[in-house]
């Protein structure tokens, strides 16, 4: 072994290998990116030769752009801490890993996928609707609900089903990029009347959770009355499922979706199928026993058109396409619209089939819901047996994730409302899996409280629902009329015409539900709608006018290059090595520093002052006496005083802080510190400056 | 009218009136008081003169002490500031004026009043210690409820008040500043045996809050029974009341619990004397009438100690003046002892009195405690009338009011807790009242969750209670005897049989009642117990290892003169008025700024790089892509990176926050400020300066 064995990767020259080597610079390194760079300079070992080694030591959390920008990679997300630790990896199991924003655009859906996410909302209405009808139909007697007044409903509401559709279907075309009530009315008719179209889409959203949760959680103890003890807590599961599934992403919840709207929709027409096939081969019906209901009050115009406005939920939901367009494949708005008028024909034909085989059947509604209309259809049709339960549990399953509906529109909705300064801009922040998690979250919050504070009853919420969609139907259609009449593109008239009779019809029933519906329930949502539109309102002023006030004038508005150093101001707790860290940064950014102790044990600040001198770092120290013991308003009065006795210097508080090794060692330390910069904060025009102790125990 | 007339008060030379003069300097001005003045250099009419005009604005703020240093006047306190000035106000309407600390030697207070406030405790618990110890007789049958064995009972625990109190009273004089369980035991014993007696004397007093209240609120609702659907509403408003008293002050308090004491005394006495002249004059008494109430158990010693047990909860709160020494008129500790002697002697004649009437009228008492014992002897005495319902009333009070003595003794003993480091520093501040708040505000807490918890109940809280105390009064005696053994000053061995004597005595009740109560609830105490003793010292080890730590030695750890600038990081949303200061802020404290901004719209970037060169301040921007949209983790990521790269000079993250106008509109700004700051403390070893951008609107 010669000596030189001993270390064998010993650089003999620059050339050797495991020498540090110059970086060939390419003479166009962004700055940005040098000052990630570690740059030590090294001896050679023949004489003279020296060496500048380039470290990248985090090379693996940033790369560089062509541009001359940096790039995070997915490693600056991993965490650091124990806590941080599991939190992220809970998250990730939960929600799932993080999406960048360019994956966005494969997160559209197909046709197929897109009509069970839209429509789950519209389509599952039809297990309730007839049963509204003929709820309001029984109060004027059997005879009233079971005579042909409901089918002249039934079609009424099919009829204004394909008038909205209709008037929808051009929404679509011409909004490609997303035409909720909310874009075209604000296109079109202004901020107010669009502030009035959002305020009761997001008020119906809630309430679309709300229902239908609620509804689904009643069918599940329908069937095992031992639950209804926790139906609250039931609902509130469903809930909190919902919000789990939508931070998932839209692509997941699609799938998961999928299943029960295909299941209703083909066990529906399953049943209809059974029953006309009884009918042409076996030539007879089964009829209901027919119980005598005494009727409460005469047959009137009214009352026709209160079970008008009642059975009007079924066009719930009918908005969602038009809203969510973007989420569609190329080609968007055919695509859309081509689903848009599928939906329509399925909740027509389950609606109408339905309404047609309780009339057929002779089916009277049972004041406390349970059996329901939908499921005496079924049951009459297909005889009691595991049949009949299957379909009954596609119906809950239905119903269930017909909020669904809700929670991939209210985040949207908010993020357009975020976009354009009506609400929070964190509204408008996409999660790491490109969900609009903020939406997500206050839509549950707020259903949940609707639930909790209506105990989980659907009949206690149906007569709030269906005014904020027909209100809004009818701003979204009036918005088209105008825009046909502004433009006049080529068909304009027979354009504006479909669009007439939408926004008169939608008026037209706006103003019946409202009315019929007032003394059950309406009358809150009348209250909330001129409170959200408020709110919203004020929050736009509030941006908009900080916006003005934030203008920068590019030749005015320079940075001082007079470089007044700021007086600086340290609270001092005690001498200890605590508080170093903040004096010599004090020290290192300001040639006026004043040390500040406030004490109502004068004893003890005339130790420390003696301890101050001995320690000798001639910074000035000041001990404010307070007889009240009080130790904020002394501090803020002095600070206070400096400032407004050297106005053109900048005041900077530098706290000590001390960081505690565990979080839950917080309790312990910096109370003081806290309140401080509370007050701080909302009182003085200072800077506040925190200095780092970091505690070893 | 001459010309001159025109400013009457225009200096005509440096003597006239009005004109600034120059300030008479003793020299000796104190450099804070001068950090206080502004100057002003001023030229006098006749050439070449010159003044300096000192002005003091904050004069009637600050005054300056001979000392040296500056007294903060009342005047601080003013709020500053609408919803300030609202919360001060009424917190002086409800706590009252704050009060300086010197003032609180007049806060003592005398005998008369202190036998009211420290000992309404203990006297009130013979209002139900009787009932306690007939209750548990009766499971072997009313005979062995009427028999003499209570009598026997009640004479043992008058015998144990007297060896208890006659021990205290040699603590009494031994710490004349404030002899509580804690300070002897920690004195004599240690740490450990100190917190045993700590934490069961915390939980005792938790305790005596929920107890005494509740059966305060259980005699109103025998008295109005629709009243107790409300018992734990009720329950919270008398703890908040004892919340609010407290943080008034003790002076108050005692004058407020003064009267309620003495005419429970004074009432309970005349029943006495009545009893009496009936005897002594009529020769007769009354008889309760005998119901037979069959034995669940035997007669067994088993039982005679569990009604024993049960009865020992008259001692509770005897420890209350020894506690309280300093709170006492000088000559303190002989104005204590005497109370001491005086509470002593009055429980005793109370507990003894209604103990033999009960025997003598042979009152069995009620299973659901209605009526009560005491009542039952009260009414047999004078019969159902005005004077009856009036003692009746005082026992309510006393026992309602009771509950005061916990919450002058839970907020000293914490007091004595955090000053040793084994509670957060916060329970050692004392308020603008010299009330120490946070003793007093956890306490009504932490009795909160109880009365909650247990829906208010007495009969469930009882078997948690006394366990707690006689632990202490043992751990406090022991200390007693090892002090006398340890010092033997003259006439140590007479004062050591005393204290073995009370220390074994209280020692083997505190057996008898953990064991005979154990299954009933005190199984609860003995695991709580160790679990608040566990955290103490946890906080206290917590403490010392800081302290220990942060000794600063004047020799080695002086401030680094090397004047290195900062490394400044200003995190930018976006070029507007609103970053201006901080920028404007980072360039006065170095010359090393860097403005980061972290997108994931890669096009407003670009434009925002071009604004920010065309404004050409010479700062580089960095901007950061971000293909997860999450703005955190890059950012901490790039800073982790520069810290790493400059290991020599201190990272400083410069924050431009708005401020609004209104504090409600703060939800509107700065949350990822915020997000960034807590991100920050916990993680990485960075200056965080907050730089205010004040908004108009």
């Amino acid at each position: 072994m010669t000596p030189d064995d001993e270390s064998p990767s010993r650089p003999s020259g620059p050339r050797a290998a495991g020498a540090p080597r110059p970086d060939r610079d390419d003479g166009s390194r962004a700055e940005a990116e040098a000052h990630l760079e570690r740059r030590e300079l090294r001896t050679g070992q023949r004489p003279g030769t020296k060496y500048v080694r380039i470290e990248r030591p985090h090379a693996r959390e940033f790369r560089r752009a062509p541009e001359g920008h940096i790039i995070a990679t997915e490693r600056v997300l991993e965490p650091r801490g124990g806590f941080a630790l599991f939190w992220t990896r809970l998250k990730r199991l939960v929600i799932g890993s993080p999406l960048t924003t360019a994956m966005s655009v494969h997160e559209r859906i197909p046709k197929i996928k897109a009509l069970a996410v839209f429509s789950s909302d519209a389509i599952s209405s039809s297990a309730y609707a007839t049963e509204e009808i003929l709820l309001v139909l029984t109060l004027a007697g059997a005879a009233a609900a079971t005579s042909r007044t409901m089918l002249w409903i039934t079609g009424a509401i099919i009829l204004l089903l394909a008038i909205v559709a209709t008037s929808y279907r051009q929404t679509i075309f011409a909004y490609p990029g997303g035409g909720g009530s909310y874009i075209v009315t604000r296109d079109n008719l202004g901020d107010i009347p669009a502030l009035l179209a959002a305020s009761s889409l997001l008020t119906d959203y809630v309430l679309t959770v709300a229902v239908s949760i609620s509804a689904g959680v009643a069918a599940i103890t329908s069937a095992a009355p031992g639950l209804v003890a926790f139906r609250v807590e039931m609902a509130i599961a469903f809930i909190v499922f919902m919000v789990v599934v939508n931070l998932r992403g839209v692509r997941e919840s699609a799938t998961i979706f999928m299943l029960p709207t295909y299941l209703f929709i083909g066990s529906m027409l399953l049943v209809f199928g059974i029953a006309a096939f009884k009918y042409v081969a076996l030539g007879e019906l089964p009829r209901a026993e027919a119980e005598a209901v005494p009727a409460v009050e005469g047959m009137s115009l009214f009352l026709v058109l209160r079970a008008f406005a009642s059975g009007c939920a079924a066009l719930t939901g009918t908005e969602a396409i038009s809203d969510g367009v973007p989420a569609f494949k190329e080609p968007q708005a055919k695509n859309a619209a081509t689903t848009l008028v599928w939906m329509a024909a399925i909740l027509g034909v389950l609606f109408g089939g339905i309404g047609l085989l309780a009339h057929v059947y002779q089916i009277l509604p049972n004041p406390d819901g349970n059996p329901t209309v939908i499921s005496q259809v079924v049951r009459l049709t297909l005889g009691t047996n595991v049949l009949f339960y299957l379909v009954q549990a596609f119906t809950t399953l239905i119903l269930v994730l017909a909020a669904n509906t809700a929670f991939s529109d209210f985040p949207r909705l908010s993020f357009f409302l975020a976009r354009d300064g009506f609400l929070p801009h964190q509204f408008s922040f996409r999660g790491d899996r490109l969900s609009f998690s903020t939406g997500i979250v206050v839509l549950g919050a707020l259903a949940t409280i609707l639930v909790i504070s209506f105990g989980a009853e659907t009949s206690a919420l149906i007569p709030l629902y269906a005014v904020g969609v027909f209100v809004s139907f009818t701003c979204s259609q009036s918005s088209m009329v105008k825009r046909w009449w502004t433009r006049r593109s080529p068909g304009w008239q027979r354009s504006m015409v479909i669009n007439a009779v939408g926004a008169v019809t939608t008026g037209l029933v706006s103003i019946i539900i409202a009315a019929t519906k007032f003394s059950h329930g309406a009358w809150m949502i009348l209250i909330i709608i001129p409170v959200i539109i408020a709110t919203l309102y004020a929050i736009h002023r509030h941006y908009e006018a900080v916006a003005a006030e934030l203008v920068l004038d590019p030749q005015r508005d320079t940075l001082e290059l007079v470089n007044t150093k700021p007086l600086v101001i340290v609270p001092l707790p005690n001498l200890h090595l605590g508080v170093l860290p903040a004096l010599s940064f004090a020290r290192a950014i300001s040639d006026n520093v004043t040390a500040v102790h406030v004490t109502d044990d004068l004893e003890a600040a005339e130790r420390l002052k003696q301890r101050w001198e001995e320690w000798g770092q001639k910074l000035p120290l000041v001990i404010i006496e307070s007889p009240y013991r009080s130790l904020l308003p002394p501090l803020l009065a002095y600070i206070a005083a400096r400032r407004e006795n050297e106005p053109n210097r900048l005041v900077t508080i530098v706290l000590p802080e001390f960081v505690p090794k565990h979080w839950w060692e917080w309790i312990l330390h910096n109370q003081t510190a806290l309140r401080l910069k509370a007050a701080l904060f909302f009182h003085a025009n200072v800077v506040v400056a925190d200095v780092p102790y970091h505690l070893k125990h």
